[in-house]
């Protein structure tokens, strides 16, 4: 993958990451290995056991090499930061951006908070509004096309501050600044610790959800920035806790059991990135239904034993 | 789907069919109905039963509702059709435009065997040489920027006749042409019947594969036009075959055989897209290795009983 592709910023252009994933060797509970996929591009040939590892949290097997997609550095590279009156308005420009058909290389969501973490952890003074972070990629004048398009768009939703660059040192600088999104979390609420969680929901009721999200750190007095994979429906939430404060502990779990089933409720997954674990194994029965069995009987089947990752990602059999 | 991706034809742009597949309904072997994925575009949430099931050919379940990715119609679109002095030529083209970052929404190889069929079948007088059909989609100077680099690539690989269009009407007349491949090789050898395979391979690969799969077309006398989803490494021969004669049917299945091992020594898979039903069964071991056993531990604990579509896709137990 391109360097561009780094830290898990949409990328509607290239793909969700394990769209990335041609071919793995995977290590069996039995000690047997195997090989899953290869270098073509598709494959009808069996099962797709590439794509049955992959989020599999180690419950399957082992993975111990994988085949990834590369990309080519795009020609040319224009990217923006804007700011918005308020949320709802920036997820509607990236949904009208998405429905207009542009190919957005990365399109992110920053909210108040997050703003306000920067700001604290760079000692900047910027807006503390809703900001979107976008990239497109192409040919020159596609690229610089793509990018009066979005900026007509995001003047229709209200944006302000619009700021352009094509030069590759820019674009560096500006998505530097977003991979700092957990340093600048951890600038807030001093002395305190993170806890990030995600979400993901269908693009059409991301407005809704990061609201809700929003809405629900103030009603819990959290502290929680926000940052979104806005092209992909998938946000990330930091929250700010005192692992001493047993009620700040409980309101924490409070705010991420109230995002989880608002996300089941809103038509979308209780995790689109970060993973079940032990943290979410409650949400299993809730988001699948019967399919939570059918996953247990693949897992019984590759690992009889037991032996990999016991305890997480599948609910006991009588929890669900 | 937009109507532009019907008929499997490759489109990079927007991923394979499988790659638009976000949830399904699927009735189990026990009777059982699950449901898979969500309208999110992605998840961490447990192991990928979507995937799982595409491709699994009704041997896990039966899929009986499906939600797809739509993609919006594109703001202008441009279409050509270039002609190529070799399949080497051609494919070399298609790998420089990948490689440039060029991002296709559809290129198709046609080798000379198919424009004869062309011309068998519509009483046209096209030149019997390698054609690439291509499409591009986007904004309307970046999809002439992009059809410029294309251009300019197919001179360097010595292609003619390129023939652009940017007018939907003509666009799709293009297309509807491509998609007519199947009955254009039923107007070859009159009275025989068409049998069609596929292989996939890495892209690197292709020009080989093609040029591997001509030859032995004329080694064992065989009438065979050949298709390509090049931008997938994917193509298709359509075999024309009178089932009376035992000689002509025995040569077919040498040429199949041949093929499928060929895609597999270039680092291939014994079929993109047609899947494996019986035909391809022998080929399974040799493509997956020790991971046919793990298909069939699936098989198993999905369908103990062994009651969906019997006999396909997985060789016995004895057989490899």
């Amino acid at each position: 993958m391109a360097a561009t592709r780094a830290s898990g910023t949409t990328a509607v252009r290239y793909g969700t990451m394990r769209d990335n994933v041609l071919a793995l060797e995977v290590v069996l509970a039995d000690g047997r290995i195997i090989r899953t996929g290869s270098r073509a591009r598709k494959s009808s040939a069996g099962y797709d056991l590439t794509r049955l590892m992959i989020g599999s949290e180690g419950t399957l097997g082992i993975i111990t090499e994988m085949t990834l997609k590369l990309h080519g550095q795009p020609e040319a590279v224009s990217a923006a930061t804007c700011r918005f009156g308020s949320v709802a308005d920036a997820v509607g420009c990236v949904i009208a951006t998405i429905q207009s058909g542009l190919t957005v290389a990365r399109i992110e969501l920053l909210d108040e908070m997050m703003l306000r973490g920067f700001n604290a952890y760079q000692g900047s003074d910027l807006p503390e509004a809703p900001h979107l972070f976008v990239e497109f990629h192409g040919s020159p004048a596609g690229v610089g096309e793509q990018a009066q398009a979005f900026g007509d768009l995001a003047g229709e939703y209200g944006a302000s501050a619009i700021r352009w660059t094509d030069r590759a040192e820019e674009c560096r600088e500006l998505w530097h600044m977003r991979h700092q999104a957990h340093y600048a979390t951890g600038a807030l609420d001093p002395g305190k610790r993170t806890l990030a969680t995600d979400v993901c929901v269908p693009i059409s009721r991301l407005a809704e959800a990061v609201t809700h999200a929003q809405a629900l750190a103030r009603e819990l007095r959290l502290t929680s920035t926000i940052v979104g994979h806005v092209g992909d429906g998938n946000f990330h939430c930091g929250l700010r806790v005192d692992p001493g404060d047993a009620d700040e502990v409980a309101r924490i779990h409070r705010f991420t059991a109230a995002l989880a089933e608002n996300a089941l409720r809103l038509g979308g997954t209780v995790t689109g990135e970060h993973g079940v674990g032990v943290g979410k194994i409650a949400y299993m029965s809730a988001e699948h239904g019967a399919a939570v069995a059918v996953m247990r009987s693949l897992k019984s089947a590759l690992d009889p034993k037991g032996i990999l990752n016991p305890g997480k990602m599948l609910p006991a059999d009588d929890e669900g």
